[in-house]
């Protein structure tokens, strides 16, 4: 099975999910509609609902549940994808101009408020409260986590531990929540399984962005749908940088740093040289591993579930994880 | 009894709000709580959290219940609040530098994100479906509505009808909510009670951003908080405006139109020329005999309710939301 096999798999459902993100974007306002339009025709993979629909078959789930779930998570992934490119004046995502640079950044603020506040009505509809509490959770340390990374920014001694911190965060609860809510759409599973579920998403979320932050420095740019360094640029410290700062010379170490703490967009030749010594030391290979291992761990979760094909997929998902665009 | 009187007479209830308010500020990002403080004890009447109570107590409803969803619909208004002075660019608040101007748009859209979810992890705490939904139902059309403003910035031709419309959701819905949800403190509340509740918190509410709107070019800065004007600057057609427009001649008109649509600060002797003509027109006494048809709807809602001393405060309330600076 590979991840296409898993999109064929869920087919019918991935189609339902779609239609869900859609008919929930009806607004009275014409503007609201056409940026939510925008925003969701521009693709994205439906990690979040796919995960959400998978527990959810996993243990055998209510699948309506799942799907109206499957539509929130991804409202409220779209939410915070918005915020941020206003924060960090993106003028790339996925391809093509962001919303912000199409719409402004003040319609792309409320834009975002109105998709959480939707994915909340559609939670409160839905009624269960476990639910209900854990995305209210997540989406509470998601911002104070964005903020704690803002405060992080430009500062070139950020460490490892506080970086894990910000992608757990920014990434790995999110998609840990998609795990267990798809668990209870099942009104019975226990806590234990959820438990294991939560986890199991948060190892691929930690291998899934730190994946993100290796392609900053290592993708291409066209498959990237935005461009190499965007990480740099904005002073984030993530773990390319970090790793190198912790293997380069004195001298190297020095540059880098007045890079990462200049607060302006890096010349050419600057990024052409931090790439250089990311080659020479191999941080691709040291920041892979760290990315394997929290894969590792997601893949020990996921076999103390239930052996079935959503198990099998759920597999294929993790490893898409890390070989997407590597 | 005045608006001082009914502060007296719900000064422990008042003063748990406060502390309510506080204690969910606590974040372990030191950031989010210093911004959280700053904005919260920049003062504010606490008007909304106030009616929840005052209508709570009107029908005997849960105390315990009254302040935590008092202290809710706080962080939903200062969110708003943050993301509205994000978008307006805004640098006073309330008499003082607003948080975007104190901490940067980025860190208050964030922290805006947090109380968001603050709001919804409390209202799932508390467990009730009618107060979901009502505060729910509310923030999605308020950014909904903050959307349609902003499609109606600039353009000096908007009618008194989408005036209105703006004016509901930025402003009375939320006040409508607030009348509601205290109500629903007492868990037996029959619905017609609680619309009555809505309508009293509409009417009040609508008079409430009217007499805002014409504070806007007839109050002082010093008692505002913030400065004369700023609704013209932002081309914002309000009561006095769409007043003025209707009653002034063509040459007037095509001034003043000129200075909606010209998207940017009007000289000192525009804003000069703009107020001179609402004096000569009389446009307070034409804008503040809308206000108090919307009050008069208020009073009559209130007065289908049982009469205690709750009701005498909320005909205060409803007072000095004419009164507070006129």
């Amino acid at each position: 099975m590979n991840i296409a096999d898993v999109y064929t798999l869920l087919r019918p459902q991935v189609a339902e999910i779609e239609q869900e993100i859609q008919s929930n974007l009806t607004s009275r306002i014409r503007r609201v509609q056409e940026v939510g339009e925008y925003i969701f025709q521009s693709g994205g993979k439906r990690l979040r609902p796919l995960l959400v629909m998978l527990t959810s078959k996993l243990f055998a789930g209510d699948e309506q549940r799942a799907v109206r779930i499957g539509g929130v998570v991804e409202y409220i992934h779209t939410a915070t994808l918005l915020h941020d490119d206003v924060i960090d004046e993106a003028s790339l995502r996925r391809g093509r101009h962001s919303a912000n640079y199409h719409f402004g950044n003040e319609t792309v603020i409320l834009v975002g408020d109105y998709l959480y506040s939707k994915a909340f009505q559609v939670l409160v509809a839905d009624g269960d409260p476990r639910v209900q509490k854990t995305l209210s959770d997540v989406t509470t340390l998601m911002s104070e986590g964005e903020v704690f990374q803002l405060v992080k920014s430009f500062d070139f001694s950020v460490s490892l531990e506080d970086y894990f911190d910000i992608i757990e965060h920014k990434t790995a609860i999110l998609i840990a929540a998609c795990a267990r809510c798809g668990g209870y759409t099942n009104a019975d599973i226990d806590e234990d399984h959820a438990k294991t579920l939560w986890d199991f998403g948060y190892n691929i979320g930690m291998a899934f962005q730190l994946i993100d932050d290796i392609l900053d420095y290592m993708g291409d740019t066209s498959r990237l749908g935005k461009s190499v360094g965007t990480d740099l640029k904005e002073g984030k410290m993530t773990i390319p940088v970090i790793k190198l700062r912790d293997m380069a010379t004195e001298a190297e170490k020095s540059r880098i740093k007045s890079l990462i703490e200049q607060q302006q967009i890096p010349a050419e030749d600057d990024l052409a040289f931090v790439i250089k010594l990311m080659q020479r030391y191999d941080i691709r290979t040291h920041s892979l591993e760290v990315a394997h291992s929290f894969l590792h761990k997601a893949r020990e979760s996921i076999d103390r579930l239930p052996a079935s094909e959503y198990r099998d997929a759920l597999h294929v998902v993790a490893d898409y994880v890390i070989d997407r665009q590597l």
